[in-house]
C-alpha cells in the first residue's frame, strides 16, 4: 500500500499524466480525510467509472475561515489508510500545506452568484477555498472525472459551475448521502456530538422527510414546507437553526412555490446524469445547516 | 485549411484530448488575431517545441475595460488565416464570445500581487481577463505548453504564476520581441499609429537600449538610468508616458539599483529556460507604456 501513498505534487502529476497518455481514464476522490462510509461509497463510484483512482486526503486550510475548526477538523490518516485497503485504489495523494500553498501564493478561483448563498452567507471566503484546491487538485492529477458527495448539495453546485466557466474537461459526479440507519447523515463532524446532540440531530433527517411527504401530499408553498421543517428541528432544544431553504436545484435560488416540474428537461439532462440513478428530475432541493453546539451539521434532499 | 478552422469548445476539446491520449505534446498559442511577424515567430517555436499545435484567435471582450478599444480592436481574420497558411498548423481555434462567456457565466481567476502593477495599475481589471481566459483556453485545448510573446512581459509573468499556483500541467513559453528594422516592436496596434506617431515611437526602443548601455557602462543607480529613458522619450513630443519601470524580473518589483546578480539562480533556471537562449540570467527588465494619441504602446527589454 505504501508505495501508493504520494506526497509530492511533482510526482503525482507525472504519474497521473503518465496514465492519460496511456489511454485511462482517470477518477479523483477529494477527501478531507476523517472517511466514513460515504467516502468510501464515493470511491466505488470512482471505480466503477474510471479506470485509474486517486483519491485525496488534504484538510484543505484555505477554505476554513479563521474561526472555523481547521486546527480541531478530525485527521486520522493511519485509519483512512486502513479503511481505503480493501478498495484497491490506484493512488493516494497526501500532499503537504507548504507544497499546496508556498510562500508567495496567491492566485485564486473567483466563482460566482452560486458562492454568495446559503453556506457562502455563513462561511464568506469558504467556497474561495474549496473551488481553489478542487482546480489544483484536478490539474495535479489530470482527472478525467471528479466524485463528490451529495452532502455537500452546493459544494456539487459550486464545483460543476466552475467545470462549466473554466471548460475543464472533467465530468464532476455527485454520489447519493449515506445515512445511519436512523437517518444522521454520514459526516466526518458527527464524532464531536454528545450523544444527547447525535439523538436530537436527528431532527435534520426527519425535517427533510417530512418536506417530501407533504410535496408528495401535494402542498407546493414553500412557506408551509418551510415551517414544517422548522417546527421539526425546534423540538431538539440544543438545534440553532442558520437556514433552512427551498430552492431551484441547479441555481439554488430559493422558491416560493415548488414548480410543477423542472423547466427545461432536455438542457438539464447533461447535469443530472452525474448524480441522480433515476428518470426523473428533480423540482426542488431543501437544504439545512443547524448547529449543535459547537458542531455544525449540513444535510439536504432531492424533492421530486 | 477550413476543416482545421474550429469554433466549438466542444469539438476543440475532444480534438486535442484525443490527440493527448495518443501521446501527442499539445502546444496553444492564444491570440487575438491581427497577426503579425510576432505571432509567427511564436507559432514557429510552438511548432519546435510541440508534436500538435493550435492558434486560438478570440478578441476577449473581458480583458478591456468599458473605456478600451475592444470595439475598434482590429479583426482581420481573412488575413490571419493566409498568413498562418504556410505554417502548417494543425488547428486553429476561433470561438465566439458567446459560447465561451455564455449567459450566467460567473467564474474568473483573482491573481494576485503581480497583477496589481504596471499594467494592472493601468488598467484594473485587464489581467483577470487575461488570466481567465488563457485558463479557459488551455483547457479547451488540454494544452502541454503554452507559447506567449514577451512583448507582453507582465503579461507572461501572471500567466505562469497562474500556471504554478494552479498547478496547471503546462510549460509557459516566452518568445523573443520582433522589432522592425529600426526598432519598433511589432503589435497589432501599431497600425493605429500617424507616420508621425510611428517616427515618434522609436523613442520606446531607443530608451530601452541606452538602459542596456548604461548598465554595460557600470550605471546600477535605477534613478538615473530612468531619468535618461525619460528624457529620451520626451524628446518625443506626441509621447505621453504611462510608466517607466526598472524592475525584479521575476516578482516585477520596482528596483533602486540593479542588482550585480539575480540571488539564487538556482532556484530561477526553470523559470527562464523557458524564455532565454542565453545562459546569463536577467538582472532587471524595463518595461514601459507610452501613449501616443490614441494608441497606448507597450515595450520591455531585460538587463543582463
Amino acid at each position: 500500500m505504501e508505495h501508493r501513498i504520494i506526497d509530492d505534487l511533482g510526482a503525482m502529476q507525472q504519474k497521473t499524466l503518465a496514465q492519460k497518455r496511456f489511454g485511462k481514464r482517470i477518477g479523483v476522490v477529494p477527501t478531507m480525510g476523517a472517511l466514513h462510509e460515504g467516502h468510501l461509497s464515493i470511491v466505488r463510484r470512482a471505480k466503477a467509472e474510471c479506470d485509474f483512482v486517486v483519491v485525496t486526503i488534504f484538510v484543505n486550510p484555505v477554505q476554513f475561515a479563521p474561526t472555523e475548526d481547521f486546527d480541531k477538523y478530525p485527521r486520522t490518516l493511519e485509519h483512512d489508510l486502513e479503511l481505503l485497503k480493501p478498495l484497491n485504489v490506484d493512488l493516494i495523494f497526501t500532499p503537504t500545506e507548504k507544497n499546496m500553498y508556498p510562500a508567495g501564493y496567491d492566485t485564486f478561483v473567483e466563482a460566482g452568484s452560486l458562492t454568495k448563498r446559503l453556506e457562502g452567507e455563513c462561511r464568506p471566503s469558504h467556497f474561495r477555498g474549496v473551488t481553489t484546491v478542487v482546480l489544483k487538485l484536478l490539474n495535479i492529477t489530470s482527472a478525467d472525472a471528479a466524485f463528490f458527495g451529495q452532502k455537500d448539495y452546493q459544494q456539487y453546485c459550486v464545483v460543476r459551475k466552475m467545470a462549466a466557466d473554466f471548460n475543464l474537461p472533467v465530468d464532476i459526479f455527485a454520489c447519493p448521502i449515506i445515512r445511519e440507519s436512523d437517518g444522521l447523515a454520514l459526516s466526518s463532524r458527527n464524532r464531536y456530538l454528545s450523544s444527547e446532540e447525535r439523538t436530537q440531530a436527528l431532527a435534520l433527517s426527519q425535517g427533510l422527510k417530512r418536506s417530501q411527504c407533504m410535496l408528495e401530499a401535494g402542498v407546493a408553498d414553500v412557506k408551509k414546507i418551510r415551517r414544517e421543517i422548522q417546527a421539526i428541528i425546534e423540538t431538539s432544544p440544543l438545534a440553532e437553526i442558520e437556514y433552512i431553504a427551498i430552492a431551484d436545484p441547479l441555481t439554488l435560488e430559493e422558491l416560493t412555490v415548488i414548480p410543477n416540474n423542472s423547466h427545461n428537461i432536455a438542457s438539464q439532462r447533461h447535469f443530472w446524469r452525474y448524480i441522480l440513478p433515476e428518470n426523473q428530475l428533480p423540482r426542488a432541493v431543501v437544504l439545512l445547516a443547524v448547529r449543535f453546539g459547537k458542531t455544525r451539521l449540513i444535510d439536504n434532499c432531492l424533492l421530486y
